[in-house]
C-alpha cells in the first residue's frame, strides 16, 4: 500500500438526519465551516465530495482554492444519484428522461474530479435496484445499467470510475449488491472501472472484507475505500473498528500488503456523535491497526496459515496488541 | 377477534424521507388533505396519530371535529419520543431534564387519547437504547425505563399503554427489543400495560408473529397492531403480505381466533408508492387472508398440528387459496 | 425454459442427521429402496447423485441399469468434496496432498456423469473457505481454487461444470459465496463452466433469486438448479415455496422465460418430514407456480414494470392465484 | 462475580460432526480420555455433562470418582432432550408419550446434579419449537412447556433449573428464543428457575450480551454461562473472543460487577480445531478481558456513560489494552 493518507466524506460533517428525526440530529453547517473542522483534525489530508452539491463545475475553482487554503486535497468527486426524489425509481437503470440526466451528471463528476486533481469518481447507484418482487424487469434494467456504466467509463478514461456496491438501502435490493457483482462489471466494462470497498457494506453482505481486498487487488480493481463499522445487518456507518476489531485489523493487514495507492476514506454517519471526534477515533483505530500490522512477521503468519491453524494465527496476532 | 376495523397511521401519508433523500420522496401534505385521502379509502375507518404533532391538547377539539366530519375514528394517540433531536440520547432512559419532558408528553398523549375516544396510547421508545458497546450503564438505564413506564401507566389507568418493541433503528440497539422483553415489562408494571405487535418488527427479530399473537393473547397483553411487511433484516414498512405470504396468513389466523378487540392498524412507509394504493393493497391482502382463514376447519387443522405434520398443514392451507 | 423435468437429490432420502441428532432423524435406507421411492413419486423423472458415493466408476453400470429399470435418468453426477474429514481444511483450496485427490475425484465425477448421460457435474466446494479471521492466505488460496477449476473444466469440455455457490456452512465463510463471484469465475475460466442456483443459498446471501436467474441467463451461465426454501439466515433446505411464496413464484416466472434447458432439481433436507411427501409438496408447489406463470400476460406485466409500479404488479399476480 | 472458575462441556472433546461430515471431523474418544485432556488444561477445573449420556444414575458414582481423581468438579448436569430421534417433534412440548420420558429425564438430571454437587441443571429445549408455518398450535404447545417446566422445577427446589434460550437450530424456530422469553418464564415459574446465557445464542438473536447480563442479574436470574463466539447469524460455537472482541470484553465487564457465582462454562464446538487448544485460547482471552476489566475505573466509565459518550468510553477502554 502506498496510501495517499486519510480523507473524509464532507457529508460526515452534515446534520445526519434519519427517517424519524428528519431535520437531523445536529445543525447544518456551511461548507466552509466543515472544511475548517476537517482541516483541524490531525491526520486528515483529503476529502470526498459529491457532485453536483456541494461541488460542481460552477464552484469548482472556488472549492479548489478553499481546499488549497487549508492544505486539503480532493480524494474523489462522487456523483450523487440518490438524494433527489427524481431518482426515486432509479438513475442509471431508469428508462426515463432521468437516466440522461444521471449520465450527464456522472460524466461531469468525472471531469470535476480531474479538474481538482482527484483520481477517482466514486459511483454509488443507491437508487438503482428495486423494492418489491415483480417490480422490475431484471434483464432490461441490467442492460440499462451496463450500457450506462460503459458510457460513463468511456467518457473520460483518465479518471477511475469506482463502483461502490451495497446490499440494500435506500432500496430493499441494490443491483450492484456485492463485491462479486462489482468485480464482474468492472472486468466486463473496462480498465478504468474498478471497485470501492465500503467496509460496512462488505460486512452487510456477510463478506470477509480482508478477503475482498485480496480478491480485488489480484485483478487490479481496488480503486477506493470507505471505512466505517456496523453490527452486520445494516449500514450503521459507525466509527471504524468499534464493533469488528479483529476483522478490521485483518482488513488493514491485507490492505497494507496490497498494491492500493488511494486514500483511506472515512465514510461514517455520526448521527449523535461529534463528527470530528468520530474521525479522530477512526484514525486512531486505523493507525493502531497499522502499528500492529507492521509488527506482524508475514512469513511466520503465512507459515501458520498454510496449516489453516486459526487459533495459532489469532494468538500470534493477539500477542502483538 | 372483534376488530374495530382498519386504521392507518396518518404518517403513512407523509413525505417519506430517508437519510439520503432527506426532503422526502414526495410532497408534504396538510393534515386535512391526509384526512380526505384516508376517508376516501374503502375499508379505512380509523387512524393513528402522534402527540404532540399532529395532535395535541390545543388542537384536539378541532381534530375531533375533522375526524367526525369524515366519519373517521382515532384508533390511538401515540406519543412521539423520537422525532425531536432533543431525544437523541434517549427519552425515558435519559437521565436528564429531557426525561421529564418525555414523561409529561406521554401522560398528555394518554389524556388526549381518552379525550378523543381512543383506547390505546402506543409508546414506541425509539431513541431508548444505545449504539456502541460501553456506551451506557445498562442497569441504571433499565431502572429509569421501568420507573418511567410505571409512572406513565399509573397516570391514567383507563387508557391502555401499549409498548411497541423493535430490535433497532434509529439506535443500533433498542432496549425493548422483542416480544419477550415487552411481555415481561407489561407483566411487571401493571394491568393497563400491554404490547403492540408491529408485524415487521416481529420479522426483524426473527420471531414467528403468529406465535407472538398466541403468546400475548394468552396473557391478555395484545393491545395494538401495526401491520406491514419487510425482507426480515430491516424495518422496510412495505405493503402487508407483499413478502411473507404464508406467515402473514398464519398471523391473521391466530389473530382471528384471539381475543383481540382493537384496530387493524396499517404502519407502512411507502417511500415511492402512493400511500392510498399501499393502504388499499394491504387491506385487500388482509381481507384475502381473512377469507381464507374463515374457510379453515379449525378442528381439522388442529388434528394435523397434533402430529406436527407441517406438509399436510400447508397443503391444506394452500388448497383454500 | 425447456426443462428436462423434476429431479431429486438421492440424499433427500437419507437419514438426515444434524450435529445434535448425529445418527439422523430417520433410518438409513439402501440405494435401491431410495430409487424405488423416487420412482414412485409422480412427476419425478431424474435424480442427482454424488461421486464417489453412492455413484462411482465401479458401480456406474449397475446404477445405470437400476435407473433404467425404474425409468429414471441421472440429472447430474456431483462430486462430493465435503463429507470426508480429509477435506476438513478444504479440498480444491488446500495446499496439500488432499487437493490432488479432490481434483482426481472431480474429473472422475465428470466422466461418470458423461457415462450415464448426465450433462452436468455440479461442484459445491463446501469445505473451501475458512472459519476464523487470519486463518488463511486469501490470495494464495484463491489462486489454488482458480487453477483447480480450470484443470477440472478442461478435463472434459463436453460436460458442464456447474459451480454451486453458498454463503457459509460447513465453514463460516465459503469462498464462492454468491452469484457474483460464481459468475465471475465462470466467465474467467471457460465456456463449460457455469453456475448452479440453489434457491435457498440465494436467499441466504440476500439475493433476489429471480434477479439471479435473469443475470445468469443473460450470460448463458445458468447450468443447474437446486430448489428448496428457508428462513433466509440459514440453509434450512425446506420444501419449496413453504416460506417465500411470492419470490419463489417470481423465480419460476423468470426461469420459465429463460433459456434454461436443465432439470428442476429438488435439494431438500427433510430432517423430520417424509422425503417422498416433501418432494410431492415441492412438485405441487412448483407446478402451481408454473400454472400461474402461464397465465401471466408478459406484455402487460412488463408495461407495469416499466413504471416500476410494484403494487399494481403484485395485485395483478395475486389476481391469478 | 465470585466465579467458581472455568468449566468446559465434555462434548467439546467429542468428534464434532455436522450434517455433511456425519462421522465427525475427528475421532471419538472415551470419557476417560476426555477427562484426562480436560484435567491437563491449565485453568480448567470443572465440566458440564449431559444426562443420560455420558452421565446417569448408574454411572454417577464412577464418574464422581473419575472427576475427583483428576481434581475436577461437575459444574452442571444438563438434560439431553435433543440427541435422540424420539425427540424429533419436541420433548417438553410434545403431546405424546415422549413428553413423559423427557420430564422423567429432566428430574433425574437434577438429582444427579445434586448427587455430584453441581448446583445447576441446564435445560436447553433444543427440539421444542417448530419448523414450518402452520405446523403447531402455539398456545397448546406453550401450555405444555410451562406445565413441564413447573413440574421439573418443583421436583427438586434445591437445584437451579437454568433455561438456555436459543433462536433456532435444530428447529428453524425455538420457543424459548431470547432472553426476554426466558426471563419471563423464569419469573412466572419460580425462584429456582433462571437463565443460561450462551454468549453465541445472544449474538444470534441480536442482543447485546452485556445488556442481558445486567438485566438477568437485576432479577437474580443469571444461573449459568456458555461462552463462545460466532459471526452473529448462526451458532458457530467458535473460540471465545475470536470475532466480537469489544462486546466480549463488555460482557465480561458487566459479569465481573454482577452477583454471578457460577462457573465460566466453555461451550465451543471445535469442528476442525484441537479442543484443548480451543479451550486454552478461550481461557486466555477471557483472562485477558478480566485483566482489562480490573483496570477499568468504574466511576470514571460511569461518568462517561452518563453522557452516553460512546467514543470517549471506547477510547478509554482501548487505552487499557
Amino acid at each position: 500500500m502506498k496510501s495517499k493518507g486519510f480523507a473524509t466524506g464532507v457529508w460526515v460533517f452534515g446534520s445526519c438526519p434519519d427517517r424519524f428525526c428528519t431535520k437531523g440530529y445536529k445543525k447544518e453547517v456551511s461548507l466552509e465551516e466543515s472544511l475548517d473542522k476537517i482541516a483541524s483534525i490531525e491526520g486528515l489530508q483529503g476529502l470526498m465530495m459529491h457532485y453536483p452539491a456541494p461541488l460542481n463545475e460552477d464552484n469548482a475553482s472556488y472549492v479548489k482554492k478553499e481546499l488549497e487554503k487549508r492544505d486539503l486535497k480532493l480524494a474523489s468527486c462522487d456523483v450523487d444519484l440518490f438524494s433527489s426524489p427524481e431518482f426515486s425509481w432509479g438513475a442509471l437503470m431508469c428508462e426515463k428522461e432521468v437516466r440522461k440526466k444521471a449520465l450527464e451528471m456522472s460524466k461531469k463528476a468525472m471531469d470535476v474530479a480531474e479538474h481538482l486533481g482527484a483520481e477517482v469518481m466514486n459511483l454509488w447507484p443507491g437508487q438503482d435496484g428495486f423494492d418489491y418482487p415483480f417490480q422490475i424487469n431484471y434483464q432490461a434494467q441490467w442492460d440499462l445499467l451496463v450500457d450506462a456504466l460503459s458510457e460513463i467509463a468511456s467518457h473520460n478514461p483518465g479518471v477511475k470510475l469506482s463502483l461502490e456496491y451495497k446490499l440494500r438501502e435506500p432500496r430493499t435490493h441494490s443491483t450492484i449488491a456485492n463485491a462479486g457483482i462489482a468485480l464482474f462489471l468492472a472486468q466486463e466494462i473496462g480498465p478504468n472501472v474498478g471497485v470501492t470497498i465500503d467496509l460496512g457494506h462488505s460486512f452487510n453482505v456477510k463478506e470477509s472484507p480482508a478477503n475482498v481486498v485480496a480478491l480485488l487487488d489480484k485483478y487490479g480493481k481496488l480503486f477506493a475505500l470507505h471505512l466505517n463499522d456496523n453490527f452486520r445487518d445494516w449500514d450503521d456507518d459507525m466509527a471504524v473498528g468499534s464493533v469488528h476489531f479483529w476483522e478490521t485489523l485483518e482488513f488493514i493487514y491485507y490492505l497494507y500488503f496490497s498494491n492500493y495507492e488511494g486514500w483511506l476514506g472515512l465514510d461514517i454517519f455520526p448521527y449523535r456523535e461529534d463528527p470530528a471526534e468520530a474521525c479522530r477515533f477512526s484514525i486512531e483505530m486505523i493507525n493502531y491497526c497499522l502499528e500492529i500490522v507492521q509488527k506482524i512477521d508475514k512469513k511466520k503468519l503465512e507459515e501458520i496459515q498454510k496449516e489453516a491453524d486459526a487459533l495459532s494465527a489469532l494468538r500470534y496476532i493477539k500477542s502483538l496488541l
